[in-house]
């Protein structure tokens, strides 16, 4: 049985964004669905849809993404595919449009399976992908409110200036991405992200990794969302696979995970999967997790958080 | 139980250079031992141990690192501690001595996990780490004759590099580790590496990835060394944990890691690793793999290959 779903980030969504937030992720996991329908492939279903959420300003990748502390993009994505464990991964990617088709690349073109930082841009530009600034107006005021507060807090350096932004009720992460499982019973994994408001210049955090933010087993595709530290050191999507692999259903393992980063960490972290048999699920632990998915013949539903 | 064993790195040694990693090894695991000995950390003996690797110019890993397609190292390294799963990493590093202590630094002194590039050099830079250029005059040599053999046969680009000098049977990985239990049953992993010669500029393998090529958790500490796409995609460390965790032992663990990844992707791989208990492993699919080990009170054996 053909599924999809995908996620906008899990965090604190802005009241007045939440019809934008459903109505970017209904339409994206439309073009994922309409991929599906036709024959084609998880990897191709996952990357259209994934697409649609760089293209959407509103979302934390791809066009619209948050700043680091110096003022620019730096773009982490991966995909995976279950078959034959393929895995393609960019971290540090500057001025791209959509840096999920350069993790691709990486997977199709090369016999590597991670470039980060200038290589990965220099390769992008080889596989032709011009010259794209993702920052926007908004993101470029928000970056300018936080750099002046935590100048104030902490002094001109951003190692700590994740632990003092969460004291904070706006701090948020955010980051899309989108699993699937195709007509072949090939399962795909998407994951694209800004990262966090003011990282350190050169953070990679947990979406180009495999079984962090990113996975696509035999048995589960899943993409995390949230504080990416804390799904990198527990390789999150990893342990949710595994938990399926022993017998838990796709809904026990995505919450006994989401629970042991609660109670390990008090982390802010969502997650997507879909199954082997299609089922798909969405939890988090924050306020919001825009998502929006398929299930076989179903309509598209989508909304701003669980239950 | 105290115990410890590190890597050299596998691959085809040359004969003349034998006996010089083998006391390499038996040197740099000495230092990790008299560090356990004295109650000291873990975490502080796997450093010292891959700090002397580093410094050893026949290792692939700090000075001696193999140069990338445009002619110079980037360092990729990390280390996990079992408890709390602390990890950090940094990769593509440039011009540093040690990676692995700023590997350490990102761990305890940053929100962060992992920092790659230009973010990772400058964060050493205010960390104190001073300027080295880790290339080597044979190092440099072998660039010279490799990248002219592949600029013949592939043109001047590097995407499918790999593929090509492995057709030629002096291709090597390498890549060093150390993994360690300390008297408070903490156990560590560090590695750090050079990654493969003639790489693409960017591209980051297993090394600085936890569960791929470096972790540590309650079960088992593991490092890999090889070729890193194939343990990266398979999560190979952290499948080694699993499977002890589920009731095998060590050595079965690893064995069917190393089946797995023969099987699967007959890849060049090698991993080292402890258990709680103090049991220490090594296994290999290569000709060699310089590599020493002591359990409690025993003394340090050092070795070229496993049998």
């Amino acid at each position: 049985m053909i599924a999809l779903i995908a996620h906008g980030g899990a965090g604190n969504w802005r009241p007045g964004s939440d019809e934008d937030a459903v109505e970017g992720m209904r339409s994206a996991v439309e073009q994922g669905r309409a991929i599906l329908r036709a024959g084609h492939s998880a990897l191709d279903a996952v990357c259209a849809t994934v697409v649609a959420l760089e293209d959407n300003p509103i979302f934390n990748a791809g066009t619209g993404a948050v700043l680091n502390f110096d003022g620019f993009c730096e773009l982490d994505a991966s995909v995976m595919e279950s078959k034959d464990q393929g895995f393609g991964a960019v971290s540090g990617l500057r001025r791209v449009k959509n840096p999920i088709l350069v993790a691709r690349k990486v997977m199709e073109e090369t016999d590597h399976v991670m470039l980060t930082g200038e290589g990965a841009l220099r390769f992008a530009r080889v596989m032709g992908f011009g010259d794209h600034d993702p920052v926007t107006p908004a993101r470029r005021d928000d970056w300018q409110d936080k750099r002046s507060r935590v100048e104030e807090g902490l002094g001109k350096h951003a190692m700590r200036t994740r632990r003092f932004l969460q004291q904070h009720p706006e701090y948020a992460g955010g980051t899309v991405g989108a699993v699937a499982i195709d007509a072949h019973g090939v399962l795909a994994a998407a994951t694209s992200t800004g990262g966090v408001t003011l990282k350190m210049v050169g953070r990679v955090g947990d979406s180009p990794v495999p079984g962090a933010g990113n996975y696509a087993s035999g048995h589960v595709a899943a993409s995390a969302t949230g504080t990416g530290e804390f799904v990198l050191r527990t390789l999150a999507t990893r342990t949710i696979s595994e938990s399926v692999e022993r017998g838990a259903t796709l809904e026990e393992a995505v919450r006994a995970m989401l629970e042991q980063l609660g109670r390990q960490f008090d982390a802010d972290v969502g997650f997507i999967a879909v199954d082997r048999a299609g089922h798909a699920v969405a939890a988090h632990r924050t306020p919001a997790m825009p998502h929006a998915f398929f299930e076989g013949e179903s309509e598209v539903v989508a909304r701003m958080r669980v239950g």
